[in-house]
Formats: C-alpha cells, sequence, structure tokens
C-alpha cells in the first residue's frame, strides 16, 4: 500500500536496525483518515470471505481493526486484553506473549462471550515483527474454536520473522507495508505490489 | 444520548451497586456503527469550537476518540499511554492516576511531541466514574499548556463524583449517558436531555 508506504519513510523514525518507530500517526497520535484507508485496503484484500468479526489485541491494534470493521458492514470487533481488570468476571481464554519489541511476557485474555465456534474472524493488528501478539491471537482463536480466514497487518518487518510463522501454520497474511531490512538508518521495502501476498 | 441508554439498558451488565459492565458493545468487544453514532454526538456537541485534537487514554477510549475525530473533519486522536514501552524513548509529561475501579495506581504519560501549548483539544473517554483517568488528562494538559475546550464521556456514573471534581475546575463536561444509581439490580439515568449539561 504505497500511501502507508510514504507515510513509514515521510514520518516513521528509525532507531538501530530492528525498530520502526511510527507513532505519529499509528500507535500513539493516530492519523484517522490513514487509518480508513487501511481499513479500506483490508476489506478489499479479504472481500468475498465470510468473515463475521474482526479480533485484534489491544491497545494499537484496536483504530485499525475500528476501520476495518466500518469497511467491511459495521462487523463487530473484539480486542483481546493484556491484563485482568477486576470487572472481567467472565470465564476467559488466555495465553502467555513474549513481546521481543519490549522483552515481556504478558498474559493475552479474550472473554469465552466475545469469541466462539462460530466465529468467522479477520485478526488484524498494527505491527508484526517476531509475531508473539498475532500468534497469542491465533491460539486464542483456537482455544475457542473460531475459524481464522486471515491475519491484516499494517507494517511487517519480515526479517524478523513472524509472517513466515504464520504461513507455515496455514494462515494467510496480508501486510501492508512489508519492511525487508533496516541499513544504515534507512527502510527497505519488500517490493510487494498491491494485493500481491 | 437515547440510542446509548437503551444499549446499556439492553446489553449492561449490573454489579453490585457500582458498576455496570457495557464490554459487549464498548470495552471488549465494540460495535463501530454506535461508535460512529456517538462520535457524531459528541462533534454536534463540541460544533463551533476551535478543537484541533482529540486526547484520550489507551485502551477502550481509542475507539469512542477516532469516531469523533473522523466526524470533527479527520483530527489527529493521540491516546495517552498507561506504561513505558522501550521504543519510546522521547520525553514524556507523566502523572501518576489512582484507578478505584481496578484499585490500582498507574502511571499516564504521553510524549512532548505530541501535546503542546499550541494544542486545544478535545478529551474524550468511554467512562467516567471517580474522575482518575480524566483529571490524569487534564494534568497531562495543564504539564503541556495545552488548553482542553471540554471533556466528552460516553457513558458517567454521576454518583462517584468524577464529573462534578471536573466541572469544579471549570471544565465543560458532556457526558452521552448519565446514571444517576444502581439499585436493586436497576439502572437508574438521570433525565438529562440532548445538549443538556
Amino acid at each position: 500500500m504505497q500511501l502507508l508506504k510514504d507515510r513509514i519513510i515521510r514520518d516513521g523514525q528509525v532507531i538501530g536496525t530492528e525498530i520502526v518507530k511510527v507513532d505519529s500517526f499509528l500507535n500513539h497520535q493516530i492519523d484517522v483518515a490513514l487509518m480508513s484507508e487501511i481499513g479500506k485496503e483490508f476489506a478489499t484484500r479479504f472481500a468475498g470471505l465470510s468473515i463475521d468479526k474482526i479480533f485484534t489485541v489491544e491497545s494499537s491494534g484496536i483504530a485499525i481493526a475500528c476501520a476495518t470493521a466500518l469497511h467491511m458492514g459495521n462487523l463487530p470487533v473484539v480486542f483481546a486484553k493484556k491484563a485482568v481488570p477486576n470487572t472481567m468476571t467472565d470465564q476467559c481464554y488466555s495465553t502467555e506473549v513474549t513481546s521481543f519489541t519490549k522483552n515481556t511476557v504478558y498474559s493475552m485474555i479474550v472473554s469465552k462471550k466475545y469469541l466462539s465456534r462460530n466465529d468467522n474472524i479477520l485478526i488484524i493488528d498494527d505491527f508484526l515483527a517476531y509475531g508473539g501478539a498475532a500468534l497469542g491471537m491465533v491460539e486464542l482463536a483456537k482455544q475457542a474454536g473460531a475459524t481464522v480466514h486471515g491475519i491484516g497487518i499494517a507494517v511487517e518487518k519480515s526479517f524478523q520473522g513472524g509472517s513466515e510463522k504464520l504461513r507455515q501454520r496455514g494462515y494467510r497474511v496480508e501486510s501492508l507495508a512489508v519492511i525487508s531490512s533496516i541499513k544504515d538508518g534507512y527502510i527497505i521495502f519488500k517490493n510487494n505490489k498491491e494485493g500481491e501476498r
């Protein structure tokens, strides 16, 4: 998605050889017009599938997931949580996720009320690096018996191997901007055309 | 906002005399069509003010803030964070917030890059109870020197006093559904007309 790649080039901030900060438009400050275009693009790429729910994880997946849901006919969005508030008394599915970026392990949970074997879901997230968060969502979907029709990612860092792990498990991954490497402070995109996998 | 009150009556879950769970449409599963209506309502109530940024806090404020930003001409959304990821190397404004609902104290932070003295902001959040989160956002805005033109809340529990604290400090608070009490498992709304404060 050229619009997103251009924005990453313009406003992304490279830190070392592993991290690209996009917090000026994606995960601290949010450009809602860009989110809407991203949502539209996911709706196009995953058109024709019988998806009835969008699944994401707090916090920075929420804006993109909602934009996608709006463009797919107002589908419900469910976001997994990273902690258990005391108002959450229901039974939950849960899994442990290792965040390589933050060097932490956290519990990812979702209420059994909002993910079930009848759900046909699309997983949406802002970033895919080593795949921890996406694999966590896949695991929660598996526990619930839900069917995962695809995984939509805004920014993928393919050199960290997350998408490879997901594809090996048979999942369709659509990433709108694929960073293949970071060299001397420059971002190198994989030359993927629109709709290419 | 009758639509929201009706939804709370239909799908809200009362726990004791203090808690109303609305996680089937607001803060775990999200009804994006309802979010859009809520955003439209905030845009109407805060029309005519020179607001140039929406300010909220992760996670459940994000969907409503984005919907509001879309209806106010694609304003940028900035969400305060509750923890410091290691990619956040910039200088931040920060404050300590007591969550009475969760019985915890947490740091609320925002990068100095995304909140400044030139900003005219509207604070948006899903819930207002004792006012901890809203007062935290007000404090961050104060540190940044930003001007707070109003505070828009989806669900207020007025019996917990948060809105009173904010109004005493001179802030305009617009709550779309005001719960004045919870009695014998029933939700009692304050009889506020549209646009009434």
